[in-house]
């Protein structure tokens, strides 16, 4: 179908309890679109400064990522800082710098304009919408959010909402969205409001997936040391949406196994800061672990 | 192989956000064994007062639980009260008035000392430990604990935890416990104090079982009413200690079963105040969500 793929291009700087690390390369669109890269050959949307790394332009090519809709433009990259404490699920914003993405205006490549899974991550909900109509008839529209857009934006973000075949969110932003505290509860609310199906990201808990008649749970990897927790949310949107892409008919078992490649990928980018994980990562890990995955869970 | 319960009868005054229910007939005891029943016929050991009602006596004996340990004392029976906030993980107890487990000193039956499983549910640890020692040479001894006695008796709680064979806490308790805020992490420590095997209860986020080289992690069943938490953890061991009571050779997948089984009995035991629910329980209601348990994780 391909897959498209709208978000933010960053240097983040990454406070965890242990280490601080300046200006590593994230972002949204970054995490996503180097994770589903192990599926399919994602197109992304974005922008970044003069001041982005060259290396990570040539990681993109290398692992065929289309760049036509990425704008490189004078100025400075986006910049977020955030902190973390013991509890890797809670994050705090520090500092938040658009620089080049505060007159972020994108038009499609014409190439993108017909393709099939449409990604529309974290970024402004107006800004999401604008890009949204700019798509033929894409089979799957899937968003993400923040916090600060359910708090600030609320009316277009719903607008957008209303639109989306997916959604994407954790167990803090739907709570927060929908005022309900009891986690099926909140995504039957948001299934009434517009998406066919709900993913709840629960960081060490693992994810649920709702939908009509459907639900499924994906526990998370048993894991003793989150070096970074940065990026899980998108590296998880770029498993699920990557493996979509590259199957022939999208059933519910297809959707089951998405959710829990989303699930791998986000484990594997946990493990080290930005990307790093996956510069070394190779798809018979990625398999390893998905079996892993059934085996901790099956009885 | 025979199983032995041991721990509290109680009424429970319960405070959920919605409904104030008095004197519901509770206790670590009587939703264990109750649970238990389903699947075994459970031998108890306890103490009530005067004023324990008879019609829970008689649902003992119906559902063919040894009532032969039970001590029946002057006085009134133990009283918990609780207050549930929207979050029915999080707890705050009231009043607690002991009355007869007072003076409560047990001498077990001769006929409950061969047994081959005993669960030392929540009681003071000297007296799970008092307790402990008159059984001969018991294949599986199981506890759990509150933190009360986590931050009260710690040196007689380490000290019972290092003969058991299996340690049921939640993950408030594992944290305090271990001061580690990662569970596996947590739950490797517990490993390293005694224990074989750690179960992990972690409300609606489900259950985690570890053991050496050995991890196994089972979803809650998706729940939209949680009509009254007390007894979640109680109905859950009796299920997992029920069902290994009832199968002929324990193994690793007997022990992935019996955390199923367990999360089936808490799930049960949450739609509706007390034991209530149970009453009109099947066993083929039972069987039935078993197979939604594995139909949600399935992939």
């Amino acid at each position: 179908m391909s897959l498209v793929i709208v978000g933010s291009l960053a240097f983040d700087t990454i406070q965890t309890p242990d280490v601080r690390r300046e200006k590593v390369v994230g972002g949204s669109c970054t995490y996503c679109s180097v994770a589903a890269s192990f599926f399919t050959s994602p197109k992304i949307v974005g922008v970044v400064g003069e001041d982005f790394p060259d290396e990570t332009i040539a990681l993109f090519k290398k692992r065929k990522i289309d760049i036509e809709g990425l704008e490189f433009s004078k100025g400075k990259t986006f910049h977020w800082e955030g902190l973390y404490g013991h509890d890797p699920n809670q994050r705090k914003t520090v500092k938040l710098e658009l620089n080049v993405f505060a007159d972020f205006k994108p038009r499609l490549p014409l190439s993108y304009r017909e393709s099939g899974i449409v990604f529309l991550a974290n970024i402004h909900p107006e800004l999401q919408e604008d890009i949204r109509i700019q798509f033929t008839n894409p089979e799957w529209v899937a968003m993400d959010t923040i916090t600060h857009w359910i708090e600030n934006n609320r009316a277009p973000l719903l607008d957008v909402l209303k639109k989306c075949r997916l959604f994407f969110c954790n167990d803090e932003e739907i709570k927060l969205l929908t005022a309900e505290p009891n986690l099926i509860k909140a995504g039957n609310r948001i299934l009434e409001m517009g998406p066919s199906y709900v993913v709840i990201k629960k960081g060490e808990h693992g994810a649920l997936m709702l939908g009509k008649d459907f639900a499924f749970g994906v526990l998370a990897h048993p894991c003793e040391d989150v070096v970074d927790p940065t990026g899980a949310g998108d590296s998880f949107a770029g498993g699920f949406l990557g493996y979509l892409d590259s199957v022939k008919n999208v059933d519910k078992k297809e959707l089951r196994r998405a959710a829990v490649f989303g699930s791998v990928m986000a484990s594997y980018a946990i493990e080290d800061f930005g990307i790093e994980r996956f510069k070394s990562l190779t798809f018979s890990e990625i398999k390893k672990r998905f079996l892993e995955f059934r085996e901790f869970v099956t009885f």
